[in-house]
Parts: structure tokens; sequence; C-alpha cells
């Protein structure tokens, strides 16, 4: 844990430092991947599953078979838990089609906007130690309300060539039904360049390790969208005298236990809550499987004494933190001063686990500073705004000098022409 | 002009291609630039002055007094346009300020989204042969509609050293005061890196040419977000029976005198209409002051020859275009019909430029494709949405069962651990 005690505003510039991500490193070995993977298709992901995942995968595509019995292998509670997960999150993004009126700017000019679905998405869920069948939903909900044509989705088979089947279960009730076994940098380049198997997608989703962003940002390259760029997850915490420590050290470590490179914020007023908070988070700490992930975190972690709230906030601000919690007893006037964060969560019943799963807000959110210039993921991400416009002649009539003048002011005849030859 | 009538549907894959972009030859001057920039700030930006625009330019910072005087040095005319364009793209762009109302998602626990602006925003105006003015309305209003904190402005000084009028007039009257007389991929790097004059931004907008583009590709390496990828400009006119030859022709030139590699495309089911449009183009080409680049780009346009206007609309939606007109006479039943488009004009009347510059909608659009997966700007652009959340103790008693069940199977105890801890 790193301690400061009413830090100076001139060192804040270096504490809201992320730590460097080594792009250059790897960058070549993203390049040959998209390579094979251009050459081989299908063959290059099975050999990558064997080299990577120490798996045998004979077909890369989830049969039938295997995505109807993921039912049967795991439980009834789990089971009506992701329902009702997959219900809340429902409510949420639906609340976010929008309809934007026709506007009538001039009489007989009439403009708006409307939305349509990014026509074929591609979901990737990372394997390894937490099988993410949350990220299913967070994903899959929004892309099918936006009315996403094709969406399919890449996760990397375990070493039996087998997927998790909590998110083969997520997937089929969210209606997606191919799914491809692949991980990886190489999945990535399979929903970009297609193979025999996984076809061509314009928009790619999806967390993961430092391969699979790097390959998600070799990506776009070739015309892929992505969601957003990544970086390690992150929370800040904001508390007052009235916070209870040991809900604030539960929520660093939900953080903390995500990897070792999670960045934990803890910022408070007060000088009890500071140091109860540190000991109950080096007491829970203990008890957690993921322990030692969680204690590498926390080894790098900011615990920080402010001088009022205010400042708790500005610093905060110019973190930009993923997750914002704001255990303060009188949250309300604190919120119109935030100004960068991915997603916030309020007062002492507010955790952030509740964001990841189930309260129906998107847990992909904007990491690394990137909740300055970015927003988490929403209904929004699966479309596109086209805007329209009808013009009366008369409508035209109006607004044609305007036109005329400007276009040849910026000496371009053939645009005022296209006015001119209209008005004649 | 390259004429396809009725193409056979397995063509069609080439027939939408875009030029290739040389990405890997320039990428090398870039990573110079920035790190010129980085190292000598405003005297790299003073350097590079002189020797790509051949202008001498004691100071980066356009004075007040230049601001000033700008609007004695254009005509009233031009100043009365302005001001209309302006009063149309506001009032267009403020009908784009949503609110997304608090959702229940379950008793208890409420849900929402706040708009917030990108602090930082950096507008990038390209010299060169058009001063485009009407680009500083089209991102310095939204800017200020969505309440952009510090908005500047880079553009390259001409070889006297000045900015054009129009375009510090325009400026002036978005309110933007901070203006920088810096162009190319040096100005990218400096709203990028920050120098002496010129401070960083969260966010960069704006047209260029190749070494603008690839500039604000490589600018994303340091965490600073961009309006979208660009490529030239283009058009797609899909014309029926009813359509007029000479406004088609006249559109149609509007987009090839960008540049020679503009992107020209016309589909029409009446072969009279095509061969008419043929015609009014070669002489409406041989009138323009910008003939010599509007003939090259009409080199490599298209003419195609449809079996329908349904058909029309799937290779539309195939090319997605940044712009598309539908000269049709009965446009309502098609609008339903389109997927990809930047922005589309509907109607005989409905020129490009009046989207170019006066009806209200922005001009900001997605090409080179990426209208399958970017939208254009917006007022969306220049804010970030921020879920908050709030769960009363009922609420998360409500969800907590769910939130544990599901934490539990990700193998993510200290994610339980939030809730329980909170329901003990």
């Amino acid at each position: 844990m790193k301690i400061y005690k009413y830090p100076e505003r001139k060192i804040w510039q270096n504490l809201v430092q992320r730590p460097a991500f080594e792009r250059e490193e790897i960058s070549g070995l993203i390049a040959e991947i998209f390579e094979s993977v251009e050459k081989d298709g299908d063959r290059a992901l099975i050999e990558f599953n064997k080299k990577f995942d120490k798996a045998i995968t004979s077909q890369i595509t989830v049969s039938e078979t295997e995505l109807d019995n993921a039912a049967n292998e795991i439980s009834e509670d789990l089971k009506e838990a992701i329902q009702q997960a997959k219900e809340n999150i429902s409510k949420f993004h639906a609340a976010q089609i929008t309809e934007t009126g026709k506007i009538e700017t001039v009489k007989g000019v009439t403009c708006w906007r409307e939305n349509r679905a990014v026509e074929k998405v591609g979901i990737y869920i990372p394997g390894g130690t937490a099988p993410l069948f949350s990220t299913v939903l967070m994903l899959a909900v929004p892309a099918n309300l936006a009315g996403c044509q094709e969406i399919i989705l890449c996760t990397p088979p375990d070493s039996s060539g087998n997927i998790n089947p909590a998110i083969l279960f997520t997937a089929k009730l969210c209606g997606i039904t191919k799914i491809f076994k692949t991980g990886g940098a190489q999945a990535i380049a399979a929903m970009t360049l297609g193979t025999e198997s996984i076809p061509k997608m314009y928009k790619i989703f999806g967390p993961g390790n430092q391969y699979v962003v790097a390959a998600k940002e070799y990506a776009q390259r070739y015309g892929v969208a992505i969601d957003m760029p990544a970086g390690p997850s992150e929370v800040l915490v904001i508390a007052d005298s009235r916070a209870v420590p040991e809900f604030c050290a539960a929520d660093l470590l939900s953080q903390a236990e995500h990897g070792s490179d999670s960045q934990v914020v803890f910022i408070t007023t007060d000088f009890k809550i500071f140091t109860e908070t540190i000991e109950a988070v080096k007491n829970q700490v203990k008890k957690l499987p993921r322990n030692e992930m969680a204690s590498l975190a926390l080894a790098h972690s900011l615990f920080i004494l402010a001088n009022s709230i205010d400042e708790a906030l500005e610093f905060s601000n110019l973190y930009a933190p993923e997750h914002l919690i704001l255990a303060l007893e009188d949250f309300d006037p604190y919120i119109s001063m935030i100004s960068n964060a991915g997603s916030v969560f309020l007062g002492n019943y507010s955790c952030e686990s509740a964001g990841d799963y189930a309260s129906g807000t998107n847990h992909t959110l904007p990491t690394n500073a990137y909740a300055r210039n970015y927003s988490g993921v929403s209904l929004d991400s699966f479309v596109k705004k086209i805007t329209f416009q009808h013009l009366s002649k008369e409508g035209l009539k109006k607004i044609g000098k305007t036109i005329e003048i400007m276009a040849e002011a910026e000496g371009l005849i053939a645009h005022k022409n296209a006015v001119s030859i209209r008005l004649k």
C-alpha cells in the first residue's frame, strides 16, 4: 500500500499515472498471428489452441449438442441468477433507445437522426482464471436490443477442448448460437479477417489480456471498430466519516482480486475511517482464494487522506477512474462535481459488484484514464446514428443564398452550383 | 468514368473497394514529428511552419488583434451566411441533448446516465486549397452545446504567416479564442503532447490530409481520443426516372471537386437518366475552376445501371457511403432499407451542399466504409455518458443473492464478499 497524507497538488499528476503498457514488444507477435490466421484460417486457430491453450480442437465451431448440454451442467440457482441479471440489464439498456424527433431548422428544411444497428458484431470472452459469463450478458443484451443482425462469440477452450458451460448457457439465453473455440489475439484476428468457420465482423467487443488488447488495436487497421481501448480494471472509493470501513475494504478488494495490475485507490477525509479501512483490507485479504493476486495489486494501491470531499473529487476527476464509489452520507450535492468516471456507485449499499453483475448498468467501462474521453458500453455502442434531411424547393430557396456564399468563400464552386442549378 | 450495366453481384465486393491507404510509408515521418514536438515544443512548430508552409511565424498563438481584425476582412454577406448556418447547426444539435430518466430496475435499485462534456477538445482545420470555416462551425457548435471547458483550434498559416480571416471570424463567433498557427501532423502532435503555448487535449477532431489522418491515429497511443478514422470524401447518388440529370451531375461534381481521390458513385434504374447524367457531368465539369481535380476524381468514379431501387440500396449498404442522395420521386418507403450511410439526402432538392454548410446536420461524417460501424460527429461526440446507481439496503437485499451466486460461479469471491458483508 502506498499511503499519502494530504498530498500536495504538485504530486497529483504522478499519483494518477497508470502503469505503462509495453506496446512495441508484442506488436511483432500480433502481426504474425494476424498473418497466420489470414493465410491458414481455421487451421491456424486449431494450431493456436494447441500451442496457447493446450487444447485439441478438431472443430472450431461449438456444436448444437454442446450448446444444448450446457444447461444441464450448471445449477438451477445459477441459471436463475443469470436470468434475473439479464432482465435488469435489459430493462436499463432498453431505456437507452432514443428517438430524436424531426427538427425543422428552417421552414421546408427538415433534419433528423435514425438509429441503425451495427450489422455484424463480434464478442470476445476471455478464458483463464474466471469464466466471464457476466460479460456475455453485458455485450449480448444491448447488441440484441440494438437489432444487430449477426452476433458471434469467440472464447478459448479449456485444455479438454471445452467451453465453460455457464458461458454457453448465457450465450444461448441471449440468442447467440455462433460460438467459436478460439482465444487471444488469434480470435480477434479471426473476427477481423474471417476464416472458413468465422465470419468477418464490423465491430469487436470484449475484455482480454494485453495480447487481446493489442490485437483489437491492430484490428482497426482493417476497418474494424472496437468498443474502446483498455487497461487494467480500477476502483476509486471516496469515503467520509459515515462510511463503513468493512464495506470499503470489501469493495477495494473486489477490484484487487481481478489481477496483480488492478488499480485500487482509497480517499477519505476521516482519519479513523482511513486507519480502520487499511486494517480491514489487511484482514479481509487473508481469507481470499485469490489472495496472492489481490496482495500484488494492493502493493501498488493508493490510500490517500484528503482535506475535503471536494478535494477528493478533484483528485478523482484528474484520475478518471473506471469505477467511482461515493461512500458518503450525503452524496447528492457531489454528483454534479463528477466530470470523469466510467460508472458511479452512490452510498454505503451500492457496491461495485452490484453493477458488475446485476443492477442493470453495463460493466464494460473505460479504464486507464479513458473515462476522460470515452463512455462505457451502452446501447449506443451497437448503433450508428444516421442523419437524414429533406429540403422542399421552398426550403432550399430559404437557405440557398447562405450555401452559395459559403461555398464560394471556401472556393468550392461545384458545391455552389448544386444549389444554383436547382434554383434557376 | 467506370461504367457498369447491371453488374453481377459477385463483382460488387470489388466495386465497393476504396483506394488503399499507404500507412507504413509515412509512419516513420509521423513518429519523427511527434518526437520533435515533444522535445522542442513551440520551436519545433515554428520550424515546421517554415519547412512545410513556407511561413515565418515568430508567434504560434493568434493575437487578439488578429482575431479582432478578421471581421473587417470579410464581407457582410459572408458574415451573415455564417451566422445563419450557425443558427441552423445549433438548432439541430441542441435537439440532441437527451436525458435518460432514472430507471428502477428492481425496487430499491435505481440506475441512470448523465452526460458530462469532454473537458479539453482540440479542433484541427486544414489549410490548403479551401479555407474550411464551415468545419469550424460543425465542430465548435456542438462542443459549446456539450459544455466543453477548453476548446482550442489549430490551423496552418499561409505563406505570410496569417490565418484565413473567415476561419478566425467563425472561431471567434463560436467563442474560440485560443487559436494556433500550426498545421499537419505537427498540429496533432502539439494538441496531444502539449507545448509552451498549446495545451494538451483529451479529444481531437477535424479533417486533414493523409499526414493529419496518420497523426490522429498515432495520437491515440498517448491516450487521446479522435472523432473517427478518415478517408477521402464520398457521395453515392441513387436516381429513378423522375430524377433531374442536371441536379445529379451537380451533386456528383460537388463531391469530385474535393480532391482527385474523392469517391463518386451514381446508380440509376433508368437508362435515359443514366446517359443524360453522364452527359451533364461531362458538360458541367468543364466550367469548374477545380476542373483538373474533379476530372481526376471522375476518372475512377462508378456509374452503375441497376435492375431496381432495392438492388441499388443493397449495393449502397455494402458500399456504406459517407453521403447518400436518394433522388427518388417517392423516397419514403426506402428509408428503412438504409442500413449503412453517414448522412442521407432525400428528394430532388436536398443537395449535399445543403448539409455541408447550412441545413443544420453535421458534415463530419464517416468515410472509407466506416459508415458500417461509426456515426458522424454529433453532440454525442463531445460528451461521455456516465452511469450512476444507488441501491438502498432493501434494493441490495433483492439482488444480493443473484450477485453472490454469479460472483462465486466466476470464482471472484471478493466480489461476493462485498455483498455478503453488507447483508450480514
